[in-house]
C-alpha cells in the first residue's frame, strides 16, 4: 500500500535492496539447516557466566552511571583498555585516538558519512565484505575493485587504479571475509608504501585478527604506516583508519566496535555520531569493561581459536574427503571463513537452491563483489560460495559438507544423487 | 595535526561543528556544579534491581540468542510488547509497523537519510530539539520554521509553509523539548487536517508523552490522522511516523527508541538500518523486554510522573519566589524541561559566564532554532534559557534556581549581587 511517504524517499535510497544474505538468513531458520551462511560465532563460546558477574558488578556499583547516557567518543575506561590491548599487536593508540562504535559496521557507515561525496570511488578488494559496500552505497560511492589472490590483494595491479585518486582504499588484511585469505607481510609493506606514495588513505577492516589459528602474527597495516613513514618522513602521518570490533572475541549481541584514528578524524566522527545515536549503550560498554579486563580477554581469545581452529579442519578434511577434485578452496589461517572455487559455467542458483533442499546453507559469492562496470569481477563471483566454519558443531560441519557435496556433484554432472540423511543432524 | 585524511572530509560534513550542549555538558561535570543543562533523567528512578533480575534471566536462559546477532527490525518479543503497550494511546500498531531504533536519536538520523535530499526544506516548531536538526543537516536539510506559543505549533501560521511543499514536517506536540509547552486538542486536529490537504507528511516525536503529571492524555497525531482520514478518505493513509523511546521511562544508556510507520517505509528503513548498524544491541532488548514485560513499566511510569511532578513544582514554586517579575516561563504538563524568556536586550553570554561562575548551568536557548535566513527566530532565541528539572535532586533545584535568579538580576540591573553559599548543596 502506497502511503504519503512513498513519493518521498531521497535519491540515496534508489538502489539500497535488502541483501541477499539477510534473506538467505531467513531461511537458514529452517529447522534441521546446517547452515555455513552466515558470519555468525559459536554461542558455546560466548562467557556467560563471565557476563553474569559483569551485570551483577555494573548494576551493584554503577548503575547511576552504567544506565545513563554517557560520552559520544565512548566510555573512557573502555576505549584506554582497548587501547592499550592494541599495543600487543604493536598499535600505539592513546585512548583520545579510539572512538566506541555500535558495532564496525557504524565505523563503515560513519566513515562513509565522513568522507564519501556522490561519485567518489573507493577503491577495493575483490572479492571484499558486503557490509562495507552497503554502507557506502548510501553516500553514491563507486568502486574500483583489485583481486586478490592467497596471499590477499595483488599488489602489484594497485598503481593504476591508486593513480586515477580514489578517496581512500577499503582493505580487509586478514583472514579476510569473504575469501578467508591473509594479505602477505610482503604485501603489506608494498601496499603502505604504495598508499603513500600516491596520498591515498586506507581502512584497515580487522574484525578477525586476534583469531589465528597457525603461523606467526602479521603486523598491522597502520603499525606499517606509522614505522615506514616515520622513518621517511620524520613523523607519522597518520595514513590509516583501524577498526575493529567485540562482536568475533566477545559477542556480537553487544554492537561494540571500535575506530582508531588520528584526533581530528576521531572529532569529525564523534560529531557525526552524536547525530547518530547520540552515543553506543553506556550499560553494553560497562559490561564489556568489566568482562574484558584483567586479562579475560586473552584467555578468553585462546579458548576460541582452539574451539574455530578445530571446525576449520574438520572444513578443510571434508572438503578433501567429499568434494570433486575439479572444485578447489582456501586454506585460512584465521577467521571465520573460506572460499570455494567451482569450475567455471556452474549454475549457482540452482545448486543453491539444491543445496537448501538438502538442508544446507551457503551464501553465493556474486554478493561479494561491487558492482563497477563492465571488465568487473561479478561473473567471477558467479563461481564461488563462501562457507563459515565457525557457527555449526564439528559433526554438523562434516555433514554439511557431505550433503553440500552431494549437491555439487549433482549440478556438476547434472544427475541428482539421493543423500541418506542420518537420523539425528 | 593534519593527515592524509584531512583533506577528504565530505561536503556534508562542513558546517557540521560539535554541538553546544555536549560542550557545555562538560563544564556541568564540575563538583558543586548544580545543572539544569542535560535532559538526563534522574538515576534514582532506574529500576536497578528489576534490571539486575531481567540480566540474570536473560543469561540464564537465553544467552545463546541474547548475546548473538539478531534481527534488524529488532527483538520480535519487544516490538509486540511495545505494539501492545501503545494501543493504550490509541495507537493501533502490529510487530510489522515497530522498528526498534538505537535511541530516537537514530529514528531521526535514519529518517534523514530516507527522506532528505539535500536542499530540501523540513517544517519545524520554532524552537526545536536539537538533536534533529543535528540528524538532518548532515543530509543538506534546510529548514522552514513555524513559531510555538503556550499552546504548541501556531497552527494559523501553517498553511503558508505547507504550501511551499516541505519534505515533511517534524513535531514534538507533548512536553515539547526544550519549550515544555504541549499542542492543545484543537491544534492536532487542524495540523493533521493541513497536512492531509497538502500532502505533507508528519513525523511526531514523542519522547515524554508518558509522563504526563497533570490533565489529561491526549491523542496522538497518528491516532487522529488514522481517525481522520478513514473518515475522510474511506482509508488510513498513514500519513505520521510515529517516534518514541524507552530512554525516560526505563533508562537512557541502554539507546533503545522505536519507529512506528506503514509497512513499506519500515522495509525501507531496515535496509537503511542493516548499513547503519546491523542492528540494535540484542542483549539490552532481551533486557529491556525483561524488565518491561507483566505490567512493569506501568507501575514505573507512575513513579517517574510523582519524582518528576513534585521536581517540577519545586522549580516552578522557585521560580516564582526568586525571579524578577519581568521574566517569564512555561508551566510544562509533562516532560523534563521549561522555558524561561528573558526581558528583550539581556547579554546572554555573560548571562550563562555568570550562572556557571555561580555554579549552576542551562542551556541557551538560542541552540534550539534552526538557521533559516532572514526573518528566522534565531534572536528571539537569544531571550530565553532552556532548564531540566528531572535530575537535580528538589533541595538542590530550589538552591540552583535561587542561584540563577541572583545571576539574571546581576545582568538585569548591571549589579553583581553576592550570593552566599550554603555549605553543603
Amino acid at each position: 500500500m502506497s502511503t504519503a511517504w512513498t513519493s518521498r524517499y531521497a535519491l540515496r535510497t534508489k538502489g539500497i535492496t535488502s541483501s541477499q544474505i539477510r534473506e538467505l538468513l531467513k531461511v537458514t531458520q529452517k529447522p534441521g539447516m546446517i547452515s555455513f551462511g552466515g558470519g555468525l560465532p559459536a554461542p558455546d563460546v560466548f562467557p556467560v557466566a563471565r557476563f553474569e558477574e559483569a551485570c551483577h558488578k555494573v548494576l551493584s556499583e554503577q548503575a547511576p552511571s552504567a544506565l545513563q547516557y554517557g560520552e559520544t567518543e565512548g566510555y573512557r575506561p573502555l576505549r584506554e583498555l582497548i587501547a592499550s590491548n592494541m599495543t600487543r599487536y604493536g598499535i600505539k593508540a592513546e585512548a583520545e585516538n579510539v572512538m566506541i562504535t555500535s558495532g564496525s559496521q557504524q565505523a563503515l557507515d560513519l566513515i562513509g558519512k565522513l568522507f564519501i561525496n556522490r561519485g567518489d570511488r573507493v577503491l577495493l578488494e575483490a572479492p571484499t565484505y558486503l557490509g562495507a559496500l552497503q554502507a557506502f552505497n548510501v553516500y553514491g560511492a563507486e568502486y574500483e575493485s583489485v583481486p586478490i589472490d592467497d596471499d590477499g590483494l595483488r599488489t602489484e595491479l594497485l598503481e593504476k587504479p591508486l593513480r586515477s585518486g580514489p578517496k581512500f582504499m577499503y582493505v580487509l588484511p586478514n583472514f579476510q571475509n569473504p575469501a578467508g585469505t591473509t594479505l602477505s607481510e610482503g604485501r603489506r609493506h608494498e601496499l603502505v608504501l604504495l598508499a603513500d606514495r600516491y596520498g591515498i588513505p586506507i581502512v584497515e577492516d580487522d574484525p578477525y585478527g586476534q583469531l589465528r589459528y597457525e603461523g606467526e602474527h602479521l603486523p598491522p597495516l597502520i603499525v606499517l604506516d606509522r614505522e615506514n613513514l616515520r622513518r621517511d618522513h620524520g613523523y607519522s602521518i597518520g595514513n590509516v583508519i583501524y577498526l575493529s570490533t567485540f562482536s568475533k572475541t566477545l559477542a556480537p549481541g553487544l554492537r561494540l566496535g571500535w575506530i582508531v584514528a588520528p584526533p581530528d578524524v576521531i572529532g569529525k566522527l564523534t560529531q557525526l555520531k552524536q547525530g547518530a545515536d547520540l552515543h553506543t549503550s553506556t550499560f553494553t560498554q560497562f559490561v564489556a569493561y568489566e568482562v574484558a579486563r584483567d586479562g579475560f580477554l586473552d584467555k578468553h581469545v585462546k579458548l576460541i581459536r582452539k574451539i574455530y581452529g578445530e571446525r576449520r579442519d574438520v572444513m578443510l578434511q571434508a572438503l578433501q574427503e567429499f568434494f570433486p577434485p575439479t572444485v578447489t578452496w582456501t586454506h585460512p589461517k584465521g577467521g571465520l571463513f573460506l572460499w570455494v572455487t567451482l569450475p567455471a559455467g556452474i549454475d549457482m542458483q540452482a545448486l543453491f537452491k539444491s543445496a537448501i533442499k538438502q538442508n544446507v546453507a551457503f551464501v553465493p559469492g556474486d554478493s561479494f563483489y561491487a558492482n563497477d562496470g563492465p571488465g568487473n569481477d561479478s561473473m567471477e563471483g558467479s563461481r564461488h560460495m563462501r562457507l563459515n566454519f565457525s557457527n555449526a558443531a564439528p559433526e554438523q560441519i562434516r555433514e554439511g559438507i557431505r550433503r553440500l557435496a552431494a549437491a555439487v556433484k549433482s549440478q556438476l554432472t547434472g544427475t541428482t544423487v539421493r543423500l541418506k540423511l542420518p537420523l539425528e543432524v
